[in-house]
């Protein structure tokens, strides 16, 4: 069991004041005791503490009609620049944001999923990264630092980290990885990455615990209690897309039958549509993201069309009952999703899941959850991935004292 | 987010004193700075003023061959008598125990399930406790404290305590039983009080995270996570029992269909008999508990019964299937099964319910994992909710500062 001490506690009131300044854009220290409930004293001593330390800065000073004059403060965005870098099977997406969180830059590379040797795959990266500080002239030591998210990384009890499914790297790769991008870096994996975002600018500034659902080709949740990210034994916790929807159901990509991604993912969702209509003319649309808006489009459309009706209704009630399933064992305060097919179909999936995860949750749990799009939009594991090495750096200034998982 | 505190780390290391000496049964100072890696200092801090507040108590004092005499101490048995007391839908069942958590007598009462009246529930409850008392001769003064579990306690935001299904006790119920009892009560569910078990005498002392899986005519989790219960939002995490196992299957006690219980509760498991052999012997024994020992010897009797062979494989199936979902989402160290089903058919489901459940786990959160028979027997939501009663004894005392759901 990790040892909490008191400088685990002065860090924690660190995150209050960080999340709820991130979350205010500006703010003062009174509107900080107010929102974070924190003492007088305390957020005196923190926000000086963060000032000092460059992490805030103070952008106006405002006379009041009455009394001393107001410092109003908020992110300071000059301290540096941050990368989140979402490496995925078939791409390389990476943003740079200055240390407010807004984006500065963006851009991505498409990768050939066939190529798994490291060598390749570390020199994407590297080139994604060149590009970004190229295209706005910033030089690394202009960057505190990036973060990774790779597909599957899990940590064995050894601590070294290996990448699943079918990348196996371990220190070497990992070494050379941080070579080439010759940036302090951290590494996690999507769900954590993900839901590191709503931790910091969407629920998880109201909500104790809270479960994020991303929606795409693949699905899986991530999972906030009490304020921190579930991560388990492996860092794996959260694999939800892979329980089961079905025992002997559909085979899914994992090899595995019957996952709630095999119902609910991209594909899954396009299987539900050729199942009702088989010579349905997006039946065969090759592209998952074309598919997806065509399908939300004909689902609303004036024109009737009860297979696409259907198909978003049956997919409504997957989602529906594998959400109740998270409900059960967690129990969360909140659900949110995120992710592209969220983005495309979600306000048509929202309501009617909604009801039959609440009617499908045990006892009063269904009752109590709230099911929501996420408020944090864009790539949340871009944006999570950052946000992680932006702890990272507040972690190295010795002023939190999270603990994140692979730091290179 | 709750907010910790140096007492809560202080508590955090008494509780892993308090681990090791209930291991232990006896210890020395020296091995406890083995067992639980605390300084030397701080366990000598801890079990002085354990000591000095009757928690501990010296047992003896050897006199090595070199140097001062070594104290040895264990639990102080004397301090006073606990009671742990189940109350489930069919019977009422209560243990006293000492306060070194020695079992000092047991009683139990049938109650009719139809039978929801609030006062006739709160007076069973109360003859059993009179008895408990009457029959050691120790009078309520002599009882630090009650603990017991109530069927699907729930917690609301507004702190108040609900009972489900079919029950609905507000605080007026609540207030009765603390009346009728007389002595200070914590209330929790079963799920919660048998995980609690696990927690203080089983793998809780080794593992950071763990799932106990309790088989019976119900089944459902407790999960413990960083050494702390997991509750949710309304009290209710853990019910794996009734997360899915088969969409739109098995028709569930709860009323949804296709919930694990369904398949592996008692009933289920007699339910699989039926569809493989519905004219099988012992597809119609009435008694659950009968049907249970009389599966277990048939399926491993010399004399083949197919039927009861593939009931065993089936319900291990299952139960791997649901396991690695379990795993899927939390991803626990180790997870342990108890419960009377697993007292007489845990031996043969074990090792093909490791199998699947590890084939069956997402990335390698499968191959992290053990899985168990609870090494804490009897019964264990009768000694888990006598614990949480003790513990609750510790915070009045100031000791130790855990959040405790119901205290009356």
């Amino acid at each position: 069991m990790p040892r909490r001490t008191s400088r685990d506690i002065r860090s924690d009131s660190m995150i209050d004041v960080l999340h709820a300044v991130l979350s205010a854009g500006e703010t003062t220290r009174n509107d900080l005791m107010r929102s974070t409930g924190l003492s007088p004293a305390t957020v005196v001593t923190i926000v000086n503490e963060l000032i000092e330390a460059d992490v805030l800065a103070e952008t106006k000073v405002s006379a009041g009609r009455v009394g001393r004059p107001t410092s109003i403060f908020g992110m300071n965005a000059a301290r540096g620049r941050i990368l989140g870098i979402d490496v995925a099977e078939t791409y390389v997406r990476a943003t740079m944001f200055d240390t407010a969180l807004n984006q500065v830059s963006y851009t991505e590379s498409a990768r050939d999923e066939h190529v798994l040797e490291p060598g390749s795959i570390v020199e994407t990266i590297g080139l994604v990264v060149d590009e970004l500080l190229q295209s706005e002239g910033v030089c690394r030591e202009g960057v505190l630092g990036a973060g990774i998210s790779l597909p599957g990384l899990i940590q064995e009890p050894s601590g070294m980290a290996v990448v699943v499914p079918n990348w196996e790297w371990r220190s070497v790769e990992l070494d050379r990885l941080r070579e080439r991008v010759g940036l302090p870096l951290v590494i996690d994996n999507p769900l954590k990455a993900m839901v590191n975002a709503e931790r910091w600018l969407g629920r998880g500034r109201s909500a104790a615990s809270l479960a994020t659902v991303n929606l795409g080709t693949g699905v899986g949740a991530g999972i906030v209690l009490e304020g921190e990210v579930l991560r388990g034994a492996t860092n794996s916790a959260g694999e939800w897309g892979h329980s089961l929807l079905m025992l002997d159901g559909r085979l899914c990509r994992c090899g595995r039958r019957g996952c709630v991604e095999a119902y609910i993912g991209v594909p899954g969702i396009q299987h539900t549509l050729r199942e009702l209509a088989p010579s349905h003319p997006l039946a065969d649309v090759e592209l998952q993201s074309d598919f997806i808006s065509l399908l939300a489009h004909a689902a609303e459309s004036s024109t009737p069309d009860d297979a696409a009706r259907e198909t978003v209704a049956r997919t409504a009630y997957y989602l529906g009952s594998a959400l109740a399933d998270l409900v059960a064992v967690v129990n969360p305060d909140v659900v949110t999703l995120t992710g592209w097919t969220t983005w495309a179909l979600g306000g048509q999936l929202l309501s009617p899941a909604r009801e039959r995860m609440r009617s499908q949750s045990p006892g009063r749990a269904g009752a109590a959850v709230e099911l929501e799009i996420s408020a944090v939009r864009g790539n949340p594991v871009v944006t999570g991935i950052a946000m992680i090495a932006l702890e990272r750096s507040l972690v190295d200034a010795g002023l939190l004292t999270t603990r994140i998982p692979v730091v290179l």
